[in-house]
């Protein structure tokens, strides 16, 4: 190990030179006018993974192709790992905020030493050149890889994965694997890795409260004339009690407490909430009073009013009752809760308040579940192991509080759990100008994912 | 009086006819292109006061023009009466649902009789005429009237009045009187008359709570970060309680119980909330619990959400924050209610029940007192005599949910109290196709106003 180390650190001049190769492709999947670019970039992939001696196509999907690669050399006993990652990168605009060219890489000198600036430079090209990388090392120094090996990079991830479904489906044969490792992810901070644990999901429903025929005079049928908007408030106020636990029927039915491992994770990790909040101008933890804040981001679920509207919302005032008023929600949800379950409930919440003469009208916009990674899963032990190894502390063992739909794509499709290990940070600015990769981040998840190929063998 | 009532019967048709000549007029006040005709119509009434023995002159403005006539040879120790009306009328489109041009009057067979078709058969240019033709017919058969009278009759009403406290003021000192006779109100139903002895005031104020510094990805801030949208429908949920009653700290101080002869008239009235609400889909009176459906159109405070906004609006769900969100309320008033006060206690009420980190923001649309009758003034009781004798029933002492303006700009301008006495009905269509006047309400409203000049004097 110390060698492919050492020659990771050698070489990493020629490694960056790569990754700049790649990212002075415009692989911009939203923009048709790009579609000939990201063809370039997957071919650039599957050239490279097959110089490195894999078995590297392309897959043809309607939209973008997939690059599907395997080295299988490690033999049947050996684990199987599928890694993830993308090719593709959000547009760049707007472009008079950047510094340089966004896809001409530039080297420059940041707060944290050199960082690597250009879109993609993180997301998800520098993740995924890093671990072509510390296969690369493998194989020069050893002349193998110590697991079975399938690459897949995918297109169209910043346009919503059109297509994966259907590349997921049509290669599932050639996919099969252990469990999936997906670079996509961030750091805890500069200084400490972090596994992601668990993913909420979400529900979403729209409301609409209807009240009288036709929109009327509040000063001819003001008082005795239901008014929607106040229905509607009256009975979303009761959403949450006093201290910020959501009334819906039977919402915390299924959830398990945390498990004490993340608990002891979470409080070394020195999260300050006023830290947090204050950057958006906030202060205090809004969610259930008896739940660590940490908790009200990853664990607890949330009911959020994402839109409202009703009446009149031009300038001034307008003397009107409304037919009606909608309101757009969202749950986010946890492993244990059932998303259809949870709408229903909500539904009956809402219809068990109506006033008289009030109807509510439903729509829904999908429902999924919450994830959570299993603790003790061998390649879960591999990488806090691997983790811990090359950055001299525990890697920090995180929840996200948005879901990530590749992860439900793959237990949906292929049945298989995910490992979450990246080594983005969180001041990355990721699909915004001036996007980085700081260098010592490129080079330490190099060199960890190293140490993560062979931890995962043993 | 027999005579004067009996030449009213026998010149009706004369009447009529000078009631055709201005609905022949089309006086639309809001659309520049009529000036010309609405100060044709403003001579027009000029003119045919002056025929009729008025000192009678156009008052201008910087708008269109007022038309002021007095006959005050009654003497000084006459009651002296300030008749309000308009000449103007609203634009008569949509044309195409029209069965007659708006501004070519039609006598056309109806359920009630005869009905006059025409833009102000009704609105007001009937109800001014049958004004005149009564005073005609006083002084026809007499020589005289009964009572010093003033006419004012305004070219702005179906526009907001923008001239009209201009007017008032400029001509304070030519339009003292006792008080104000508006004929531009409705009868309860065609056998009953009706003066309206209340009107509600209005508040309007809208709220916005503000939250984040910006909009938030609630899968990342979801659960910590504060709603403003779940804070603002919490709050306004707590603006009634279970049984309806507003709950804004002092809302009902100073509201006196509605008087034992309202009351009785309203009893009277066989007010039929079920049907009132059928027309609008709708049937359970929504007030208060304890409060007769006609008490809380006409009697109680309001507390109407017209307009709610925040967040996302489109087709969908967008997983936002949003950094903040908006309500605009209005309060219907009921005498004894201080306007200011109430919008006072109303912002109390939103920010002594912010959570942490909300912040709320107000603006005012105005705010104006409720307004009711002094129903032991002697115009009060002569009106009611009147009335009476007329259509053979006593007149219904109604309330109105709304305010009418130009009650208002007499208190303030000329210090005057108003009787609001009409002849209209509610399904005559005005602002709207086909907008009609029974006959039978024309001739009786003459010969009610007849009457009404004679009780003012006795």
């Amino acid at each position: 190990m110390k060698q492919i180390l050492s020659h990771i650190d050698a070489t990493l001049e020629t490694s960056l030179q790569r990754l700049f190769s790649l990212l002075r492709i415009p692989s911009i999947s939203a923009q048709p006018a790009h579609a000939a670019d990201c063809r370039k970039a997957a071919e650039w992939a599957r050239d490279t993974l097959a110089e490195m001696g894999f078995a590297a196509r392309l897959s043809e999907t309607t939209g973008l192709p997939g690059v599907i690669a395997t080295h299988h050399e490690a033999g049947p006993t050996a684990p199987h790992v599928l890694f993830y990652g993308h090719y593709d990168v959000q547009p760049a605009d707007p472009l008079n905020l950047w510094h340089s060219d966004p896809f001409d890489p530039q080297l420059v000198d940041g707060p944290r030493g050199k960082r690597i600036v250009a879109r993609g430079a993180v997301d998800d090209k520098g993740q995924v050149v890093s671990f072509l990388e510390a296969c690369r090392a493998h194989l020069t120094m050893t002349g193998k890889l110590p697991v079975r090996l399938t690459v897949l990079l995918e297109g169209e991830e910043e346009c919503g994965s059109p297509s994966l479904a259907e590349l997921l489906t049509k290669e599932r044969e050639n996919l099969k694997a252990d469990f999936v490792l997906v670079a996509d992810t961030n750091m805890w901070d500069f200084t400490t890795p972090a596994i992601t644990t668990s993913l909420r999901g979400l529900a979403a429903v729209e409301v609409t409260i209807k009240g009288p025929s036709r929109d009327l005079h509040s000063g001819l049928f003001g008082g005795i004339a239901l008014n929607p908007i106040n229905a509607l408030t009256r009975i979303l106020g009761d959403l949450h009690d006093a201290t910020g636990r959501i009334q819906i029927p039977g919402f915390y039915d299924g959830i398990a407490p945390v498990p004490d491992t993340l608990l002891a994770s979470w409080t070394q990790l020195g999260f300050n909430p006023r830290a947090f909040l204050g950057e958006v101008g906030l202060h205090t933890p809004a969610g259930e009073a008896d739940q660590l804040p940490l908790a009200q981001l990853w664990a607890r679920p949330t009911a959020d009013i994402n839109g409202i509207s009703g009446g009149y919302q031009g300038e001034g005032t307008k003397t009107v009752i409304p037919a009606q008023a909608t309101a757009k929600l969202t749950f986010r949800l946890v492993p244990g809760q059932n998303p259809q379950q949870i709408v229903k409930n909500f539904e009956t919440f809402i219809t068990s308040r109506l006033p008289p003469d009030a109807k509510a009208e439903f729509k829904h916009f999908g429902a999924a579940p919450g994830f959570s990674m299993d603790l003790n899963a061998p390649f879960m032990h591999a990488a806090r192991e691997a983790l811990a190894a090359e950055f001299g502390k525990p890697a920090a063992l995180v929840g996200c509080g948005a879901s990530i739909p590749v992860v439900e794509a793959f237990k949906t499709h292929l049945g298989l759990e995910t490992l979450l290990a990246g080594f983005g940070l969180d001041d990355d600015c990721i699909h915004s100008p001036n996007e980085k990769f700081e260098l010592a981040c490129f080079h330490r998840g190099t060199r960890a994912h190293a140490r993560l190929l062979a931890a995962f063998a043993s």
